[in-house]
């Protein structure tokens, strides 16, 4: 089987150049078919500002309306996911960006209204098209996922990256021997939020329940675990929460400063 | 040899909501492989006046400054394409969204300052990557082509949708039977421009220079026909240009209401 990475590129690292730099220096170096999700960074939230359109979030969910789908498509599949492949390209990456609605990579349903919370066009993926991934990768292309899906009906859907990195691993994990990365500012896990070498070097269900019982682990990255757990059960072989300096590292087998999780 | 359609479809096509529905409806209808460039239309300038950014055109060409490089970077590959694209999906079409930079599809240079005129990002083209567009059509995909280029430099550059759609069709034409269409919101090239009956039905170059030299054919038509030629002496089988329903008549061979360059 051959192997995969799949690798979930956090917004805080598109927004700041020297993490962005060396993520792509990273991204150069591993061998072999990987896949790349982008996150959204601040540049939706500046857009609608310039706009006078006004950003609401939920639960660290932004809210999206008819007008912020418009924003997030312009910020997310022009911007970013141009600038990433740009970039890429430059350096011999031979990357082809690509949302949801491209080759239908990724359906999604409307997420509906829920206990009278209304998320607007954001979509819960229902389907990755599995082909599509695997002709790509054969071609050895590395396919540049923009955080939108699609319902088949006409209408793009905001979706969260974390989950369209995991959805993808999972969905390819019958082919390849998948390793999924959630590349992000911190070194992995922190058992202590103000302690960046606090890292939790490996991660175990049993452990994590713990840490998230005594409020070790909490916000954000509770849901990014839930999917990295997720991923496991589904056939993924491992989940790796990292900063860039560990994903180009990845080829170093003692090198082990960031939370591994099989 | 298989045929493909390049199909070029005009900005005031994407901005006219029947002739937009009319357009997908033929693109449809099309058998075979077939291959879709878009325009900018309206989306780029209003998106700028929202900005507060300065909209400077010369001879008909956008001068394309820093800030208006990530303006029609967003209006092209973030709006309209994924607008095309999410549109084509929900009717069946395959449709996979592309700029120059994805999988390498269009380089370009820069093109240098001229007679004390810079157009800044803007791109020509120096070459298309026909193993990709192969590889998409071979799996029954149709490639829908926003007309941003790039330099391998990193750079996003604007190109004339009209141009890459006549350098795609050349370069595809070792491999296909290539008819590159432009379709606008007129019916083909016309003798008297306040006359929308007055289609020349089958234009030859000798014809052409005539026109040109008595002023019947002028303005934007000219670097469109002059396109359409260079693609027949390229290789290019034939070229016409035809609004939405000459589009959708393409399979009927008595249907002539179109401009038939070959």
């Amino acid at each position: 089987m051959d192997k995969l990475q799949v690798i979930k590129i956090g917004g805080n690292i598109l927004d700041d150049v020297s993490q962005y730099q060396r993520l792509i220096a990273a991204v150069k170096k591993i061998k072999g078919c990987k896949l790349i999700v982008h996150g959204g960074g601040k540049v939706a939230t500046r857009l609608a500002e310039a706009l006078g359109i006004k950003t609401q979030m939920l639960d660290g969910r932004r809210i999206t309306n008819k007008e912020m789908i418009q924003v997030v498509t312009m910020s997310y599949a022009g911007t970013i996911n141009k600038r990433v492949v740009a970039d890429f390209q430059k350096e011999g990456i031979n990357a082809i960006g690509l949302t949801g609605a491209d080759g239908n990579l990724i359906e999604a349903k409307k997420r509906p209204i829920q206990n009278g919370v209304d998320f607007g066009w954001v979509g819960d993926v229902s389907g990755v098209n599995t082909n599509l991934v695997e002709t790509l990768l054969s071609h050895e292309m590395v396919p540049v996922v923009a955080p939108l899906t699609h319902d088949l009906e006409g209408h793009l859907l905001n979706t969260n990256a974390d989950t369209i990195a995991k959805e993808i691993a999972v969905a390819m994990a019958s082919e390849f021997q998948v390793t999924l990365n959630y590349c992000f500012e911190l070194g992995g896990v922190l058992t202590d939020v103000n302690d960046t070498t606090s890292i939790i070097k490996e991660l175990t269900k049993e452990a994590y329940q713990v840490y998230t019982k005594n409020g070790k682990i909490k916000g954000g990255m509770i849901p990014k675990l839930d999917n990295a757990f997720h991923a496991l059960e589904m056939g993924v072989k491992e989940v790796r929460i990292t900063n860039v300096d560990g994903l180009t590292n990845l080829q170093n087998k003692n090198y082990n400063d960031f939370t591994r999780i099989h």
